[in-house]
């Protein structure tokens, strides 16, 4: 069994190389004297967009899963292996089913590749301690093509309105992953709690460190993929006081629900990131900075009341353990910003959008100009 | 008791939301077709600027903090309370207190907002340990519209020069804490000082990642409202020198006023970060890099002579304990930099600023393409 | 020698300002209202790489070294204070040997000297524990020139093509770092070995923060001083697929040569960054995604390879002890990506470059506009 992993390992890494070869091509349309400047505005907006969702990918997600004491460096290093092979492969997929030919990738191609690995990285909190790294490669290769086809339905048939892709990421890496951990499910995880999971001192702070990379450049994460503008510029407004609705709701519960009124810090390190969800879906809306503010913080209410009330009832009567409780974290939250897309929807402040992206617009104008 | 914290944060985040929902707007200018490329130039190095302070203001400040052994988790995750309250508590204030009727956000309002916050993080250092996290969001709630206030009279009724604000954000800041921390005296903190303030190696380390991070980023803090063009590159290229000339003093001097030449890493931890403070008042000034640097290494000396002598005589004499010795990373290195700026005024290096800045130069163009 | 320290430090930073009041001005062509827009993009952009570039040489390179538990706040602390110096000191010394009169910097000045940091730091990787602060500020002093002239040789006289500096920065520090560690050589510090350079679980996830900064913000590291447009973008890209490949290799070949098939940590930490260092050399090259993951998987395996076999025979029989294993994340690495710099030329894949940077461009299109 010793060779069962380098072996998944170099076999996967020589097929991208493989069909990177067969596929995968540049972009050609940045000759510095043929472009106007105008189109570069919009490559380092895409820059400092992909700089922070890597931070989130990279970092954000995999500290945020040190707070389980005994699987601290695993959640890092197994975090960096499924991100490593998950944007290789996510490129591929996604380029494959949206061109059917060789395709040629530009930071956005990236950034989507991010946005697949995230929701893999995402049902990896519900199999953490569970699965193997070779399980967890194998599950990264069959998790991918999954969420592209799911994410090319949503967006280009039903042609659904889901900006910070609630739903699509958050949703789905959520009920994938408590899906694998049912499957997976032995009696005796859950008398192991007890040891395993507790969080200590400083694995608490290591955490935190997750929590505050992902806070910080959520609103990168909603506004990436927005059409330039209003929609890139609401987006990032939104999502901004929706976080900090929900971290005010998320201390408030995490002591309420709590005996004698102590802070838990699951809830702090986990809850407080619900805004960032929920807002996902209407985030480029005109839903106003208050809407985003109620949106973030019933988010956070039901964040914590998921960690503190529905993990038990999952683990106990469902069978499903789900180790970081992405349940609470990804899926809940993201059913709350599909009620609130609804109602934005209903109360007509989305506007036409999803015509033309930035990535997209620069080549227009650089069309245009030509 | 149990209740008042949850009773009190949910009061204040209903609170927010119904104000925001009186006051708060979008911007409405960031129509695609609309505007010209030239205002994204703006929108996207705020973009950068914002990114930057944020990390300042929820990772920087909280782990700065978490050299004290016992208060490591309360410091960070308090601070991200206070922040996430402070940013929504300071957009509100400083808008109806310049606009006086519904106001309509951009990002440059956020990053005001991150100085509001800065400036309450800053005083949560000289009474962290002493007070209630409910204590806490009273305080932040009360000092905001003092910041704010004096804010508008510094500048825009006296129209004094202070971009990177040493004196409205840090000397205001670090006064403030002190003067809490003053009535919040009682004897038996100075006896509890070896068990509670001891650091340990590993609160050391995490403490060095919010000095690192702070470090890095102090020249957007600097830069953020500087106007475009001279300005904005010299409070960059200013405060990148003042900060590295500060690292050398400050790790000589710990060196020179320890027993044995051992560095204490508190100096370490705070020293460093003197000459970004003391910079401040004239950092878009034409002060050259050498006279940054002069600046930063006089902070850097400052700042240590305060840790090993004035912060004793404040607990001792003055009955002031500064739990994070925020007199000597904030308060003296902005009257180190309010003096600089004197110097530099009477030397003639100040020229004529302050009339637009970047969000409004955006806007100016925007009218006149029209 | 209590006061040797404090003594040789304040000295280095007088005659710092006093070389910077001599020879170093602001750049004069920042007047908003002379400058067209287009420059800004291009400052824009080199704020963002400045940004992630510092990210990597104060926080990324400390923490990295963090890994060993009983130099854990020494090479952070120590890190910062020889940054401190060296960005000083390079950018004097690349000034006054490219212009031998007082000279004007820009951005791109200070992420050169960003880069001059970057050699010392990664040659302390080889020295750490064994030298003293005082000594390491000597080190420095000494080192800086030397790189600046053997990178003014390969760049302006021999007209070498090394993007990523591979050969300038990484080879460079690595061999000068060896060859310092073989000067310093004592038996006794073999036998010490199992005592001080053991990691511990928790110096491990402060390491991974260094390797996950270095690996997230390499692609900035790569393309800074690449031209704008093509090379720019494609040093992007190709950085990017490069570190992913590596992370496969390097996991898996660690698991490979370890007995039971465990992962070591060590590997972990360095040898998933191996891909960034031996495709700078190539990296602004059309050498295609898959040719950048194919550099990328080989420096995965050489890099693992190195710290199993070669590190103890370095030890053992060259009496050379490389502390962090410089020799196989940086050493090795370059040799690879100048076999590839090779045979990439010898493809054809190469084009002419290396006329205009992007700061210059931005002059250039000021020049124009006027």
């Amino acid at each position: 069994m010793r060779f069962k992993f380098p072996f998944v390992a170099i076999c996967l890494q020589l097929s991208m190389i493989i069909l990177f070869g067969l596929f995968v091509g540049y972009e050609n349309k940045w000759q510095y004297y043929a472009i106007p400047y105008e189109s570069w505005v919009f490559f380092i907006s895409l820059l400092w967009d992909i700089g922070n969702i890597h931070v989130m990918t990279f970092l954000g997600f995999g500290f945020l899963m040190t707070f389980l004491k005994k699987y601290g460096f695993s959640s890092v290093g197994i975090n960096l292996l499924i991100a490593a092979l998950g944007l290789q492969w996510g490129t591929l997929i996604r380029g494959i089913l949206h061109h059917r030919q060789k395709f040629y990738i530009g930071i956005k191609n990236m950034i989507n590749a991010d946005f697949s690995t995230a929701t893999v990285l995402i049902s990896f909190g519900a199999v953490l301690g569970k699965i193997s790294p070779v399980q967890m490669l194998i599950m990264t290769t069959l998790e991918i093509p999954v969420f592209a086809a799911n994410e090319y339905l949503v967006g280009e048939i039903l042609k659904a309105t889901d900006i910070g892709a609630s739903m699509t990421i958050h949703a789905f890496g959520a009920y994938f992953g408590l899906a694998v951990a049912g499957v997976l499910y032995r009696p005796g995880l859950r008398r192991r709690r007890h040891d395993n999971e507790k969080s200590v001192y400083h694995s608490d702070l290591f955490a935190m460190i997750g929590t505050l990379f992902l806070w910080m450049f959520w609103p990168s994460f909603n506004s990436a993929v927005a059409d330039t503008g209003d929609h890139q510029y609401r987006a990032i407004v939104n999502t901004y006081f929706s976080l900090a609705a929900c971290v005010l709701t998320a201390f408030a519960f995490s002591s309420l629900v709590e005996q004698r009124g102590k802070l838990d810090m699951v809830h702090i390190q986990n809850a407080t990131l619900a805004g960032g969800v929920a807002v996902g879906t209407c985030a480029d809306m005109a839903i106003q900075p208050y809407g985003a503010m109620v949106i973030g913080s019933i988010a956070g209410i039901v964040s914590v009341l998921g960690f503190k009330f529905l993990t038990p009832i999952f683990a106990i009567k469902l069978r499903i353990h789900d180790t970081c409780g992405i349940h609470n974290l990804h899926g809940l939250p993201a059913v709350v910003g599909s009620i609130a897309s609804i109602v934005a929807v209903a109360l007509g402040v989305a506007d036409n959008r999803g015509r033309v992206g930035r990535a997209d617009q620069g080549g227009n104008h650089l069309g245009s100009s030509q």
